[in-house]
């Protein structure tokens, strides 16, 4: 029985999934092999797109008079699926059903395209198993954070005045939208777990449960964030010692219950002994000690814990130099690679900090040969505009994901999980600004194929949202966005200089003398950090060589990380033959300047993008302006200020 | 009849009035004379008193058998009376009931002394006749500001979910208080006002009756904060423009109202054209026009105006070097001069930027002699340590209040009124840090008196608080301890750096790149803002001489002052002999010393204090030597930074 396609609500942006993206699909003739419920997804897509544009669809029938089948002949999990067309007829063959919904969606994205010629069998496989949204959704309203934790799209899609939403259509809609890009699972609460959605866990479990059936037709499962201190906090135990007997014993019960709720849970996420989340280091155990406690109480149903490796000192002296958080991650897990259980997953941050607009690959990835891997990344655009500015990602997490620690295997091929930091919410438009729906759908995209050209995502991207007409201005608008971001931000891979707290707009000196690790150590003479292993706090070395090599020496170091592995003179001449004090002038005024450039072709576009989305991108192009002008010229008077070296071209410097 | 004394309820801190505190009057034999409210309430006073230490009091009888006879003759409200001594009996006579009250009080500060030998007839009378507490108490808690803004006392003590609190009779006892150490008025709502506080003028009148039927019995009048766009928010007008005669009839009608509720009602503070606050501006009418309007509302049943000159432009372009906030009230209101009615009052700041640790004298007072002025100061310690650090402002406040604009009549003088920012809450210390009594209590008494010497009203402060054995350690800590606080944070009269929206701890540039108009400029060669005529904003020039020419050249300005005044090289010599810079370093080091030091008088005093508040003051101490040691760092890193000059002794800098 095909189910039926969930309904876009009133007002709701149909983002990459409009009508008219079904339509190559709706006017063929499909015959759909299979069974189960993801089969009956794809049928009541294929129906409705029939119903639309005229096709029609038949179910485990001859494919003769068919254009295109659709075939499942297993009944696992499969995610992958074959495309062939011959005959003048298309063909997706699975093994799983999960494969041929991905198949679908894969023939929605190639339009007309996938019923010209012919074309040889193609099997098209996931390069990582665990694809997955985070979201930092509160089902209470925190009083600092709000709803979603550094959230720019308005409150939770899940939660609502306390419980989960009565109606869960929009989540369906969600769903569908996930699984079109490529992903494959959800954390439905904040990694910092507050004291109501703690109890999602025991008591509030139902609630969960109703979301989980919302994303099961799209092949999505549901992963919960936990508090490490739960049976404490729920179970009234007076330890959460990860090797006590009792603790071990109330995770395995809390563990049945989930599973009796959500037979396909996917499975816990934990932040923990960081920023003042609770951990096994209260009880003298290691992380390892803490992961595999809850991989034991996991692994029967098959569910997956994932434990955060963003642990660090953030009460740190500031006038301590030789401590350095970008070494964090790497000291405290390294020395636990092999320690870790089977469904155990280490997720890591992209890069050592804090998803800077520059970080170097944590030196974390491709040290831990004996380990789990997921790497995290943040589509929520935190320190990256707020999704008041566009600003597409896909360059920074594909630079990322082909990093070679080791010169050999990149990061995405030696990882058991891609995970994004979820920028979607209740807003019309899903992310705030229309335009940071690229960067959803750009991660969803890359965690199944690290490798893929992000500009050829980006294109599909538009190709599926705007259609034709203006696809040129919105690739011109996009497609640099991020290095225009990084031109009039933090210069040369420093990172931070961002107002503390809410980390919107400049503050140079904002985190310089904070208890944060983030500094930048500029004084009259020169900037940045010194994290070479001959002279500064070794952070260098954590890499294995090239790398090693390369960042040692200001020489080797790639310009845009200069500042984050070394601490040069203003004078000092980078690869490019600016000295770094001409180079945050020019690329201050350059990043303005391709701001204005991009906002005069977004305005240009009136006629071919429709009303509502024009107005909203335009609206965010003058905050935008206006906020870049202001990072232009604190930082550059910042340093004219510090290093008195004028601007060659003479412009306006206060 | 008596009226009885107000209860202090369990576990509230007695303050300047325990109960020894009247044993002299106690012990002996009084005779009162007169009637009305404020007899009685002195008649419940010393009977209490009597009743606790064996003396005795009469009414209306022969003096004869009596030590202390107590007469006031009339039945104003004069606040003077006369005190003489002479055949062994010691009288008060007054005038006017308010003078008995004072009288009173007088003699509790005197003590035994107030029974011997000989003394003189002296008249003592206020040198100002509005001496005002106003409080920046929301009745609804606000999102940001909380209940009380810039509060750090705890919650108010009028107000709880959003009424007047049921019992009031700590309200009673805070009245008591008051009137003991001389003010005469409240206001009872914050100068922003936010929609529920602005009901407060209409239907919800009846809870300001009451509160301020708690004040009366000790002469407290009470005021209230209005929004100048009432007729708009509660009288449904379309204008609130001054010169409309349907909005001159609404204020007429309110203004009845409210003395219908309060007879004695003291009249309208408002806070209008600033900061966002709604004002005659909107309508092309000048602050004169404003204020006449309620000025009219109010005179028929003598109440005052109080209209607040704190109006500057609050989202300045900081990269404009002419606009000068230190200008805005003498610009906006000099020109107004002789045009506000008769009853109403222009409530100065006393330095024209914003209750920094040192401001020269606001160059409106003096500068506006046909318009009455009073004089605005902070008792709540926003910017001098928010009653974590301890910091007396006695001085700096007496600094102001003797500072003579044309070198002849000093601002207490020439004011007609004394206005405090209040410091009070439902903490219950009153004031957070025990030690911020001393403030709350300085003010009253500066405000009687504005010529007395701080140091003696301090020591009167701490012989009724402390008694006499800890004294002279509770003198050593506090004596200094405004010019501590100003050596270990902004320096030179430069001001802010504080961190921005609390305003609590250090940040050189937390407001450099604001649109607040608080810069101080600071580039690798020198600091400060050149406020001269010659070459820079122009503000000297707003002084009269001789403080024009003072102020005019860094070579007379006083050093405590010169960066508010002048930009100067770093290498620029003080008349101290010292260069800024090392002034810097060296002042920095010296106020943590000094916190050190007044950290370890207060431990020694641990056998002469009542533990709970030795306790509580310990407590701040250690915040107040962090948080010192944080100041010395941030500002000696911050200079060294960008100077590039070295420490002189070679201390540690980061």
């Amino acid at each position: 029985m095909p189910l039926p396609v969930p309904v876009l609500p009133d007002g709701v942006d149909p983002a990459w999934l409009p009508p008219a993206a079904f339509e190559a699909i709706g006017r063929r003739r499909t015959l759909i092999r299979g069974s189960g419920l993801l089969v009956d997804t794809v049928h009541g897509e294929v129906a409705e797109a029939c119903a639309r544009f005229g096709g029609s669809v038949v179910r485990d029938a001859s494919p003769e008079p068919c254009d295109l089948v659709l075939d499942v002949s297993g009944t696992d999990d499969g995610e992958a699926f074959t495309l062939k067309r011959a005959e003048g007829r298309t063909t997706v063959t699975a093994s799983g059903r999960h494969g041929l919904l991905h198949g679908l969606f894969h023939l929605v994205r190639l339009g007309e395209e996938a019923f010209r010629g012919e074309r040889a069998a193609h099997t098209h496989r996931p390069a990582v198993a665990l694809r997955v949204l985070d979201h930092w959704d509160n089902v209470a309203v925190h009083p600092v954070m709000g709803q979603v934790e550094r959230g720019y799209s308005g409150g939770s899609l899940f939660w609502r005045d306390g419980r989960a939403r009565g109606d869960l259509e929009r989540v369906r809609v969600y769903a569908r939208l996930l699984a079109a890009c490529g992903i494959n699972a959800v954390t439905v609460n904040n990694v910092n777990v507050h004291a109501t959605e703690a109890r999602l866990l025991t008591e509030r479990i139902g609630d969960v449960a109703r979301i989980a059936e919302a994303f099961r037709p799209y092949g999505i499962r549901t992963h919960l964030s936990v508090s490490f201190a739960a049976p404490i906090l729920l179970g009234g135990l007076d330890t959460a010692d990860p090797l006590d007997h009792g603790v071990r014993r109330w995770w395995e019960r809390a563990t049945a219950e989930v599973y009796a709720a959500i037979p396909d849970f996917g499975g816990y996420l934990v932040k923990a002994d960081s920023e003042g989340q609770p951990g096994p280091f209260a009880y003298g155990r290691s992380h390892a000690d803490g992961a595999n406690l809850l991989a034991a109480a996991l692994a029967p149903y098959g569910g997956t814990v994932r434990w955060r490796a963003f642990v660090y000192d953030h009460r740190q002296d500031w006038r301590d130099r030789s401590t350095d958080r970008a070494r964090a991650a790497y000291d405290h897990f390294v020395p636990l690679d092999g320690e870790f259980a089977a469904n155990a997953v280490l997720q890591v941050k992209h890069g050592p900090m804090d998803f800077q607009v520059r970080e170097p690959v944590s030196p974390l990835l491709g040290a831990m040969p004996g380990t789990r891997l997921a790497v995290e990344m943040q589509a929520t655009q935190e320190y990256t505009g707020q999704q008041r500015h566009a600003c597409w990602l896909g360059p920074m997490w594909s630079e990322a994901l082909r990093f070679r620690p080791e010169g050999t295997d990149p990061v995405g091929g030696l990882s058991d999980g891609l995970v994004a930091v979820s920028n979607a919410g209740a807003d019309p438009f899903w992310t705030g600004h229309p335009l940071a729906q690229s960067n959803l759908y750009t991660f969803g995209r890359l965690a199944w194929d690290p490798g893929a050209d992000p500009l050829a995502i980006l294109d599909d991207w538009i190709g599926l949202t705007f259609g034709p007409d203006p696809a040129e201005g919105v690739r011109a608008v996009l497609a640099g966005s991020w290095r225009t971001y990084e031109k009039y931000t933090a210069p040369l891979g420093v990172g931070f200089m961002v107002q503390p707290g809410h980390h919107y707009g400049p503050s140079v000196d904002g985190y310089e003398y904070s208890p944060w690790g983030t500094y930048h150590f500029a004084d009259r003479d020169g900037i940045g950090v010194d994290r070479s292993v001959a002279t500064g706090t070794g952070y260098a070395g954590q890499y294995a060589k090239p790398w090693a090599e390369v960042y040692e020496s200001p020489a080797s170091c790639p310009d845009e990380l200069l500042l984050f592995f070394h601490h040069v003179p203003y004078g000092h001449v980078l690869h490019s033959g600016k000295t770094v004090i001409q180079h945050i002038y020019d690329t201050h005024f350059e990043g303005v300047e391709e701001v204005e450039e991009a906002r005069e072709v977004w305005g240009s576009l009136g006629q071919s993008v429709d009303p509502e989305r024009h107005a909203r991108v335009t609206e965010r192009f003058a905050e935008q302006l206006r906020c870049a002008r202001e990072w232009r010229d604190q930082i550059n008077s910042y340093f004219l200020r510090k290093s008195g070296v004028p601007d060659e071209r003479g412009r306006a410097l206060y």
